[in-house]
């Protein structure tokens, strides 16, 4: 189980929650009337990367749900005491066990009623070299013709490698912003 | 009070809470033995824009802590249910009582040790018109012989300024990555 319902006080362990806007506050949050904490929710990052080598990129495909099977950018939550550069390099490690050399931030692109940003970055493929992650089943360096578009897991990374391939085409470098 | 410390679970009621690292994970958690919840904390995403009016750009002096009476671009944590770029928007809106159109992504700065990532974007003030919102003491345009450098309120901040300025001198619209 992941994400609870707050049913309880963290802080002191009060069932007398309620839902309320606080003062000097605009929107309705969760408040313990018996300690006055403030149960913030906020969106999560997940910090990406795609790995580039000469003219092809690194996809991997899903060994873990959701999406387990389908292919996708190397990705996932970013971590307290972490830049976000070294989470999405961090990832790429994890499951493709490679290192990037981290380049420029391609996308950012909210998921807005999961309450995610992805923040995908692009980064070289330091000596083309890969393995396999424990969350990925494989991973492969796909040139543009190849990515199987109707395999790829999530929108966001879709959203990732349509604006990477546009911005090659035209020689920019740009960030792209998106969501759903 | 704003963060308490995690000493009850929020789902069950327990203060059976271990650090622990679940199985499948590589770092320490706050578990709930009672229950199973895993109780991730994660960085969390504060979104800003910076406003621009011909060759001069907005800021606020803040009217609240931390970093009263300091000047600031626009920014604030953003929420469940939003764009990251309709926050940015939503924050200018807040602090200055303006209007922005959006443009691109100016810079990306993580706070490590405050758990913080700062996004900030760019934003054309709609009409030139401000005013001063009810988190702010004061809002002013300035060119950028007139930033008040010793007065920026957050090493953020003054990263996302001196990368704007320094784009604008070269004629780029890079997006930039930076840490503290």
């Amino acid at each position: 189980m992941k994400h609870g319902p707050i049913n309880f006080c963290s802080r002191c362990g009060s069932d007398r929650l309620q839902h309320l806007v606080p003062e000097g506050d605009h929107r309705i949050r969760v408040v313990c009337t018996k300690c006055q904490t403030i149960h913030y929710e906020n969106p999560r990052i997940i910090a990406g990367c795609l790995p580039v080598w000469e003219d092809k990129v690194l996809l991997c495909r899903r060994a873990i749900e959701p999406r387990r099977g389908f292919w996708n950018i190397p990705a996932g939550f970013l971590e307290n005491g972490e830049t976000i550069e070294a989470g999405a390099a961090r990832e790429v490690w994890e499951e493709a066990a490679a290192s990037v050399k981290i380049e420029r931030v391609l996308a950012i692109f909210t998921l807005v009623d999961f309450h995610h940003v992805y923040v995908h970055f692009t980064g070289e493929l330091v000596d083309g070299a890969f393995g396999v992650g424990e969350e990925s089943l494989e991973t492969r360096l796909f040139s543009e013709e190849e990515i199987p578009w109707d395999d790829i897991a999530f929108i966001s990374s879709k959203f990732a490698l349509e604006a990477f391939f546009e911005d090659r085409r035209l020689g920019l470098t740009r960030t792209h912003v998106g969501s759903f």
